[in-house]
């Protein structure tokens, strides 16, 4: 049998860098845990923009269906902030979540135990928080038609149409109870029923998969009030469901909540493949950091942890990746620390690839 | 000449409760600053749909219309969660703001000196804090047509149109950096330029608009980094800009930052009228608390704070406003408090109208 394989897809700004500590990592458990894979890489974002003069080739794409995980870094950059809408970075990145069908961005917010004087929040509101934010990722207002600038009398009018069928918001759904089940079966789903029907028929649709998770405590609240109540008192929280849009805005509030941001990986989900794996991108939560790029500071903890749900969701490997995060929690507790997790007066910060390495030894 | 006129529409849950302080406040002005008001009390909400089957009359409408100014306590409680939505309370609310055309929401978030410690962030992060953000009110996803739940194929489809015109964002922009001038001349745009066109026109129309203001830093962030900003670093904001749906979301956000939610007013204003006084709607920013409804433990501050806005930004009573601002300042300072602000451990509670009564005294 051939090894699992992985397309490696590092992108912009400190993309690249974060992404060659993955690969030792990637290494490690091929040389040392008889866990090999092929690993392909390629370019997505303004780095494929540049090459090919659009953010994700085709070939690309086709390689992206045909592997068993794809690992992105980060895309985008003010350099192409110039860019027509169709071909900026963040084009490639929709384009891989859309073709691929990855329906169920998985988005843990979670705050390390020896990071939690990071955050702005005082520290018994947030140590210990650990919350799942599961986003849709192919519908809604992201991809909804019509969508344009249009003339309109003698003006124009920007259109963005939210649409959400209800098999859309079923798997969605599902793929959170599902979730929640592992976890401690609380979820909570948010959407304004209040003011857009597309809110309402979600809100039904959540509550009808919920009769087949009867053990799951299920609540519903206003996106607004969610974005509260994250803020307030995030630890009410196990698992939150909720649309495209909303989930983008309320997942990084909650990852910024845990002052962890460089820590925080994502799984992008979609249906199962032939050999029974799902579709499937990782990817880290934060962005490309234009301002650190090339310089060796960038914390990899975020990028390896999405290898880590790698191993989890795509290859069946929880142990393995609990060994991973487990080096991890090792090493920061040891107090190895990128710049990102220091304060002005904490001493000497490590690099990215010093990072990596002390995560392999503590492998 | 006639004295100004002000409709009262107390609504649901505790927004009776908070009126009759407002009311005694209204008094006391008219008495002893010889500034007199023609005040008018009607339904709004779930209390409307008891009375009339709507949750707004067509003559409370008319009336709204003709005065110069509402002051609105809060809509909704879980009695009315199962009315269809054609006729929830927040239809009533809605109508309101799209028939006067508020199209311009002011909602401060300010951190109370008194109150710093109630915020579930550190201190020295919202201490002192004092942004505004100015949420356009009348148009994007909130009213766009289509909207509704359709048959499609086998299933149904939940959809809703954001759409904005130019001249709709003119003046929703307009509206921010006219208060960018009265503040620090900072103002910062939110929306999702990378992903939707809406976005894009948006930013378009805020940066042309800004070319008349050119003494205003004007800056663009993405919606979901706006998220993580307010709660990384709040500070850093002045003035926000921002669509109905974002600003939703992120007002709230910023509002629960402060830790002084019972205390935040908001301005919800239109077009100047015949008499030069902008069409306006004042209402604090917390909901209707069903929760504590008829108990006497709301906190009135936030419903009075309102109709300070309402003395500066209808009235032309600036001195007077900051004048009520300075006495709640002062019975804070005293250490009155209502149940919200106080910790388990805190001593008693003032009641809702021993909050109004010191108010008055301080006055
Ligand atoms: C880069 C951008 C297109 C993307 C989004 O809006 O979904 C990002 O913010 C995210 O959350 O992954
Ligand atoms: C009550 C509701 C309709 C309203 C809104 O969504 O605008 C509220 O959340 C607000 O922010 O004033």
């Amino acid at each position: 049998m051939s090894n699992p394989s992985i397309l490696i897809l590092p992108g912009d700004g400190i993309g690249p860098e974060v992404m060659a500590e993955v690969r030792k990592v990637i290494d490690w458990f091929g040389a040392k845990r008889d866990l090999a894979f092929d690993v392909s890489e390629d370019l997505v974002g303004g780095a494929a923009y540049d090459k090919h003069g659009v953010p994700l080739a085709d070939e690309t794409m086709a390689k992206a269906q045909e592997v068993d995980a794809v690992l992105l870094g980060a895309v985008g950059g003010p350099k192409y902030d110039v860019l027509d809408f169709s071909v900026k970075p963040e084009r490639g990145l929709l384009r891989l979540r859309k073709e691929m069908d990855l329906f169920a961005n998985l988005r843990p917010a979670q705050c390390f135990d020896a990071l939690a004087d990071f955050s702005s929040l005082k520290k018994d509101i947030v140590a210990g928080l650990d919350i799942m934010i599961v986003r849709e990722l192919t519908s809604g207002i992201y991809f909804g038609e019509p969508r344009g600038i249009f003339e309109e009398g003698n003006e124009r009018v920007g259109i963005n149409t939210q649409r959400y069928t209800e098999s859309e918001i079923e798997r969605a759904a599902r793929a959170a109870f599902e979730l929640a089940m592992k976890r401690n079966k609380k979820l909570c789903s948010m959407e304004k029923a209040n003011v857009m029907e597309s809110g309402i028929l979600w809100r039904e649709v959540v509550t009808r998969v919920g009769q087949d998770y009867p053990e799951v405590e299920l609540s519903h609240m206003y996106a607004d009030n969610g974005a509260m109540q994250l803020v307030r008192a995030p630890k009410q929280f196990d698992v939150i469901v909720t649309d495209n849009l909303f989930g983008d805005i309320l997942s990084d509030c909650a990852a910024m909540l845990t002052g962890s941001l460089g820590m925080l990986p994502s799984a992008s989900l979609g249906a199962p493949m032939a050999n029974g794996r799902p579709k499937a991108m990782y990817e880290p939560v934060h962005g490309s950091a234009p301002d650190i790029a090339g310089q060796g500071k960038a914390n990899p903890i975020a990028c390896i942890l999405s290898f880590a749900m790698a191993l989890r969701y795509s290859f069946d490997q929880g142990d393995e990746a609990t060994r991973l995060e487990t080096a991890i929690e090792k090493v920061l507790a040891d107090g190895v620390r990128t710049a990102d997790l220091m304060g002005p007066d904490d001493g000497t910060p490590v690099s990215t690839s010093e990072m990596g390495d002390k995560i392999i030894e503590a492998l």
